[in-house]
């Protein structure tokens, strides 16, 4: 067994989750996309996807966990060194997301904290699709290593929106987890020999779309029934007189669309996950040099994962399971539980037949009565919170932690001293795979996440609400915002502030809203 | 006199800077603004600015500089940690450049270092603006102070790009640059206590534009005559019709455009910087405990800044000159050399009367001898690349850090043990401020630089080509890739793999290229 060998403890103190207030139940989507329930349901894990209300962004997600963090906490602002923020939601190209949330809480603050409470406070985002987050924290965890009283905030903020009627549309999510990083953490400390893998893939990915002007052109004026000569003319004139003023009179010949909609290869995109975080896996191992007939996870009491649906973990992890019996010496109950042997390579004529037969065997194994325990004990608290919420991008592991902590707190599991295995993962493609102990004060911690209870306090939306939100035709909010940050508006006209964003805080009105997470 | 107090040394151990081969004279720009040259050579230093090729954009360029850093200091993929990136030129929304610049690296080192040599190398983009850079920097000297042997790099890489025809335009400019970050560096060392202010702002950003697709279609029938009741129509056909397949077609109502080129108000962000420059300058000198009576810049040999254009530190830092001198104690001597006297709040009646008087003083005071004198002393060296360059972005303090190494090394000058200031800006909007001490190995690392003479072995471009250029009209490349990495194609069919980036290294085809710096 495994000791934790880190003389300072650094890690996370306290976490807040900010989960809309609306969701929409898989069931509906399933209704409106003739897809089985129980596809969705039993085969992914997935009951209903977290949705943002018309007033919500990356930002005001944010900004929402980190107020609760700060005032739950006591800290002053002045405290805070840093707010760190992973997030592939991005509201723009160079000002970053996380500046809007400091502009948020200053404002929030300074009646309590003076005018420039934050005035020191540094923050920046961190981009690298779903990993952003941990990326945050690991550096922030050095950073507190290396002063003294030192205290960060890490937040994940992400809003997981797919095309209409994509393969993605019912891994959608959002919200947002906050978390306080400091030296002494109540909740859990972190070693600092991560295991990281790293490859330039295309797996799932947001790129400038690139649109030939003429083709939009032509597109309309074809609708219109107008040649296109007469369009080639049209746009030599538009270039030439309307140079810089909207879009089809921009300089370039082809326009770049902005979508939040990601370009995706769902299956590859697993292959991916699976095969970074064993290569992740193997560099923690190296590094904590552990004997080579040791079965790393048998060392931590929960697996901690990165979930785009609730089912990603269990439904992938039998490789890794498998290579750990192995060196755990319970190979051959296994193999004697699946029924059928493991295919070697040299038994098949082509590389194709053999990854099949390979998957078949993987497949096999999940379905046996060991797996299912391991999974069961290890990894199934951790996907409770996901099967309400649906993806959170950057925050997803996160996520996984404060169920996993929330339910063992409910089963009155002794889990202080315990070790915990993290698999973080992030499209594009990267894995870190990295170690946590549960600290003494966890309990009284995790007694305040009010995750589940705050989940089930949600208000449902209709199919059709859910399409117009995700249209972004929805002129009012669902919910009025209470108690929370608000996007106020966005400047239109195309001048030196086209694009900026405004935000407020909004009290509670009249009564009390129980979608609050 | 301050003394350098972190124990273990961590800092920059050697640079390279990657500018393209190809410049625009800024007397071309001059002539075809009908801007009089003196205005921007005299008054904002401006020279000549560097342009990127056809074949290049933020992830060629940072995989140029990477590759030479490796290369010239004989290390090997494997020893290198991690390579963190500041970019505001990202590629992409989820898939950081970084992983773009690993995908390139993989490729080139494989030969000699095996298929996977990257695999445990942690890369991730950080997003600030032009701060990015120096966020990623920070943040690395703290990865590698809390472990054994690590090493690694850091890197800016952007392309300066303004609107044609903006008052931005004269400001642009290209380039990456790379740091090998170590213990024991031979060039630079940091220590860890930071200066920082931030201020959510919107002074220059680059946000998603927003275009209802009504408006497009509205446009584009008008120039053809159609009346708009024809275009509702339309609209409401090609939505029903062809979801998901196009511009015009997408399910929004709006699209949101992708632009490159930033909003932003020049004058507004000029106060940013100097109001942020100062507050960091502050938060400085409370952590490094100063006496209250001392001018800290006094304490460094050179200071370096963020250059958004050559002039801007010289222009602008005579707010904090003043204030120093009245620390110093020769405030007298430069209010005699001003003429005038310091306006006081409370002789105006309007604040913005006092702003005024403040202004005009300010600006006396940089034209004194005392300050002419500062300024050739502890800034000018820092500017000349800035001249020849233009704005980098993220890499822009880090030029004026090789620009001011490598004048000194050829004025003679014994840096060793000498401290330098550091001032980071990066708008929407934060500043750093830091210090570095230079270490014994200097003068061998930044003999390699070649800064100026490859700036010199650039070839000029003419104003149409530039337009051309700026258009994304171009199809070939200036001068074609040799010794370089070039993107060779951008997938654009409407598929998974839309939007996908490849590149290649271009190995040197006939004669030597004397374009690379």
């Amino acid at each position: 067994m495994k000791t934790f060998k880190d003389s300072v403890k650094v890690g996370i103190d306290d976490m807040v989750a900010y989960i809309p207030g609306i969701y929409l139940p898989i069931e509906a989507l399933a209704q409106a996309r003739h897809i089985e329930y129980a596809k969705l349901n039993k085969g992914l894990g997935l009951t209903s996807m977290s949705y943002p209300d018309a007033h919500e962004d990356a930002a005001t997600m944010a900004a929402n966990a980190i107020r609760r963090l700060i005032e739950q906490n006591g800290i002053s602002p002045q405290q805070i060194g840093r707010i760190y923020m992973g997030t592939e939601s991005a509201l723009d190209g160079s000002k970053p997301t996380a500046s809007y949330v400091l502009g948020m809480l200053s404002q929030y603050f300074e009646e309590d904290f003076g005018n420039d409470c934050f005035r020191n406070c540094d923050v920046v985002d961190l981009t690298f699709a779903c990993i952003g987050a941990v990326d945050a924290m690991q550096n922030t965890l050095d950073w507190v290593r290396g002063g003294e009283d030192r205290v960060g905030i890490v937040v994940g903020s992400d809003i997981a929106k797919y095309d209409l009627v994509s393969t993605g549309e019912y891994t959608q999510g959002a919200g947002a987890i906050a978390m306080l990083i400091k030296k002494a953490p109540r909740l859990i400390a972190f070693e600092s020999d991560w295991g990281v893998s790293c490859k330039s893939v295309h797996d799932f990915f947001k790129p400038k779309r690139k649109y030939n002007k003429a083709d939009i052109i032509n597109e309309v004026l074809d609708m219109a029934g107008i040649t296109s000569t007469t369009a080639e003319e049209l746009l030599n004139r538009l270039n030439g007189h309307l140079e810089g003023k909207g879009i089809i009179s921009m300089s370039d010949k082809a326009v770049y669309l902005h979508k939040d909609t990601p370009v995706f290869d769902g299956p590859y995109s697993n292959d991916c996950y699976q095969a970074r975080i064993k290569e992740a896996l193997q560099h923690f191992a190296d590094q904590a040099q552990l004997e080579t007939d040791e079965a790393i996870t048998d060392n931590w009491r929960r697996l901690i994962f990165h979930l785009p649906y609730a089912f990603q973990a269990r439904r992938m992890f039998s490789e890794i399971y498998l290579e750990e019996s192995k060196k755990r010496g319970d190979f051959e109950e296994l193999l004697k539980e699946t029924g059928i042997g493991e295919p070697q390579e040299e038994q098949f004529e082509t590389l194709k037949d053999f990854q099949k037969a390979k998957g078949q065997f993987l497949r096999a194994i999940t379905k046996t009565a060991r797996y299912r325990q391991f999974v069961q004990e290890k990894i199934e608290k951790g996907e409770r919170a996901s099967s309400q919420v649906g993806n959170l991008y950057t925050s997803s592991i996160f996520l996984s932690l404060m169920s996993t902590l929330e339910a063992d707190l409910e089963a009155n599991v002794a889990l202080e001293g315990q070790l915990f295995g993290f698999f973080a993962y992030g499209s594009g493609a990267k894995s870190k795979v990295f170690e946590g102990e549960v600290q003494p004060g966890w309990k009284e911690v995790v007694s305040r996440f009010r995750l589940m209870n705050g989940l089930s306090d949600r208000k449902a939306i209709k199919y059709s609400t859910y399409e117009q939100l995700h249209r972004a035709e929805a002129t009012e909010s669902v919910q009025k915002p209470q108690n929370e940050f608000a996007v106020v508006g966005i400047h239109e006209e195309r001048d030196d502030q086209e694009g900026a964003r405004t935000y407020k805080w909004v009290a509670k009105v009249v009564e009390k809203r129980g979608a609050h997470v």
